[in-house]
């Protein structure tokens, strides 16, 4: 029988909790700065934490004058589970309170095989990582997936990648079988908390994150959160029409940004070209017999391959016309560029900002970076950790996770 | 010597506040259930609301059972003034704490005079209205200006529509005026939340108020609030690119909405029309003597001229395209269009539906209204009083704000 871990019971401890995350240990003092709280109430607060088992005393603190201060920090067995289905595999990390990766593992794993497959890899790389660390509790685990999510009912809507997956409820189903609270979101948006979480967006207030795999996406992060829209489906920038006259897409119009560019699209441009012999490397790579991918443009283009640089170019110019758009509307402080495409580093970075830089207003882009993404594939499970603690260490009153 | 009105001393009495102002009379028992207080605490911190004059008791309430409790409400001689400095008039509209509009005053005053000018009218039609009145005290004021402006500074940051103006304190200057604290911000951020407050955006949380005047401008509310981005120029939609080879526009590209369409494109356009002789109206218009404006545009459109409605539907679906992308991106649950060249009215917002339905995701547009302003020329009045209570029922830790 699985044991349920403990929750904080009020905002006070959730406070303190998110605070501990964030900073690692801290005084007993500083714990109450932000809340207002006397003195006793800390000492109150801090003591149920430790009866909970999710505080820890961890010594003096180093002494602000006055009497000395007790360091407390979060209880070192704390785990949550970060879990990234992505279209073509399946990664799960172990992290601790302060979602440092403790273990990841990765499989192959379709994600057109269907909902009883892919879970039950799921569960077994889960099971696997918790026999090797002797983990009993675990406090969360938040999971993305390649395709919109109703973030309420947690479980994909109509997701064009995933056939088979409509209204299955993710949630629910890994809640039972991993015994802890459980939240499921768009891919994007996991990896946009990831990135803010430990990588180069870390403690960015207002951020997009660009997703750039076979189609392509924006986690949206406003003051701190994400923002998903009324119905959730908010980042959703591949259908963001370019031109009237381009390429038809999968969604039933012309010109969209991803019917330009992402990977599919390098892929198709890739393999005319080949068929066209324009391109001696990719000619080559698709006579040796199989079927060319944006890493296959991603390799000509680091050769020298002038129409794989033109590839990238021009796709970078047309996602950098998209993005000056959204800098102009949203005016965050940084763009972040990721996901697998994203491979394609430089080259695309110096077009998207280049084009960033001239169309978007002076004022919107005085305090804009537009950088790489640091944690490439850890970003999606880092975040899930991080929006499953993120609702576990919040007061008990949410209603878009398991276990209520 | 002006009389400094009171204001809140902590939360609880700003929730009081907030909830009087935007539901009218309240039970001592309905004013303390969101926040958690006993009996005794709702009794006290009423009661200093009433010592402060910014409440005062309204009769018994109907029972709920037990103690008959009393009624609240906020004091009646509560005032606001809403400023909407536009670039060819100035409007004042002095409020109840409720924010109904009691009195409007307009006057017409071209904003590129310069600050002198436009604050002295400013305060001329404030006087006016205090003085029919007898209005002592104002609580606070809001002000919106026809251009960018750091919302932390309460000045307009190089305004292209307002030489002169850039760094120009407003909000200290009027706070000294008026004697009560003033708020500045953007034209359309303050419509937007004239919109939600009275409007037909009323209770949204997350919509778009596009306004369409000389330029084309959006106010982002994204929670019920307004996003203003990290340099306050979030919602500057009139540069997005649509084309490489359009009209040049003012900012120094190619193919923006703007130089596509707003009350300067279809004034330029029309003029056209009308020289080449393709309209008749326009052309009668034009040799009567003036300058052909968005107005001639809509009142040929409305005598049924094909090319002023062809105009008009041209820029729609210009518009509708951006917006598209924006609602793709946002997925908001209600976009509204307001502004002068909204008079162009329907034809206009069918073609925007049209292209918006067509273009962005079935999951964006599921629940999405698209709908033309309810306020008109009211709604950046009343925004402007909307934002100053805003802030003056909030605690007193903001930094926005004057006579701190």
């Amino acid at each position: 029988m699985k044991r349920v871990a403990a929750r904080p019971e009020n905002a006070h401890q959730a406070r303190m909790l998110t605070m501990l995350r964030d900073n690692g240990p801290l005084s007993r003092a500083e714990l109450g700065d932000a809340g207002g709280l006397s003195r006793t109430k800390i000492a109150i607060e801090v003591g149920r934490l430790v009866e909970l088992g999710l505080v820890e005393d961890a010594g003096p603190a180093l002494s602000r004058g006055g009497r000395r201060s007790t360091m407390a920090r979060l209880a070192p067995d704390l785990r949550f589970l970060g879990i990234d289905i992505g279209a073509t595999s399946v990664d799960v990390a172990l992290t601790d309170g302060e979602l440092r990766v403790l273990d990841h593992v990765s499989q192959p794993c379709d994600v057109r095989a269907g909902p009883t497959a892919v879970i039950d890899a799921v569960v077994g790389l889960a099971a696997k990582l918790r026999a090797e660390r002797g983990v009993q509790d675990l406090f969360g685990a938040g999971v993305g997936v390649p395709g919109p999510v109703s973030f309420r009912d947690g479980a994909p809507v109509v997701p064009p990648l995933m056939p088979g997956w409509h209204h299955v409820p993710i949630r629910d189903l890994l809640s039972q079988e991993l015994g802890c609270p459980v939240l499921v979101d768009n891919d994007v948006n996991i990896m946009a908390m990831g990135e803010r979480q430990a990588g180069v967006a870390r403690g960015a207030e207002d951020f997009l994150f660009i997703k750039i795999g076979t189609g392509i996406g924006c986690g949206v992060v406003l003051g701190g959160r994400l923002h998903r829209g009324v119905s959730g489906s908010a980042g959703d920038i591949g259908h963001i029409r370019l031109s009237d006259d381009g390429p038809w897409c999968a969604c039933g119009n012309a010109g969209c940004l991803e019917a330009f560019f992402g990977g599919a699209a390098l892929a198709r441009d890739a393999t005319v070209a080949a068929k066209e012999h324009r391109s001696v490397i990719l000619s080559e790579r698709l006579a040796a017999g199989h079927e060319l991918t944006a890493v296959d443009v991603g390799i000509a283009a680091a050769a020298g391959d002038v129409v794989a640089i033109e590839l990238v170019r021009e796709g970078g110019r047309r996602l950098g016309h998209v993005i000056a758009g959204l800098v102009s509307f949203v005016n965050p402080g940084l763009v972040v560029i990721g996901g697998g495409v994203a491979g394609l580093g430089h080259t695309l970075l110096a077009e998207v900002r280049s084009v960033v830089y001239r169309r978007s207003l002076p004022l919107a882009t005085e305090n804009l970076a537009i950088v790489l993404s640091e944690l490439g594939g850890l970003a999606g499970v880092v975040g899930g950790a991080r929006l499953a603690s993120d609702i576990v260490f919040d007061e008990p009153r949410h209603s878009a996770i398991g276990m209520q």
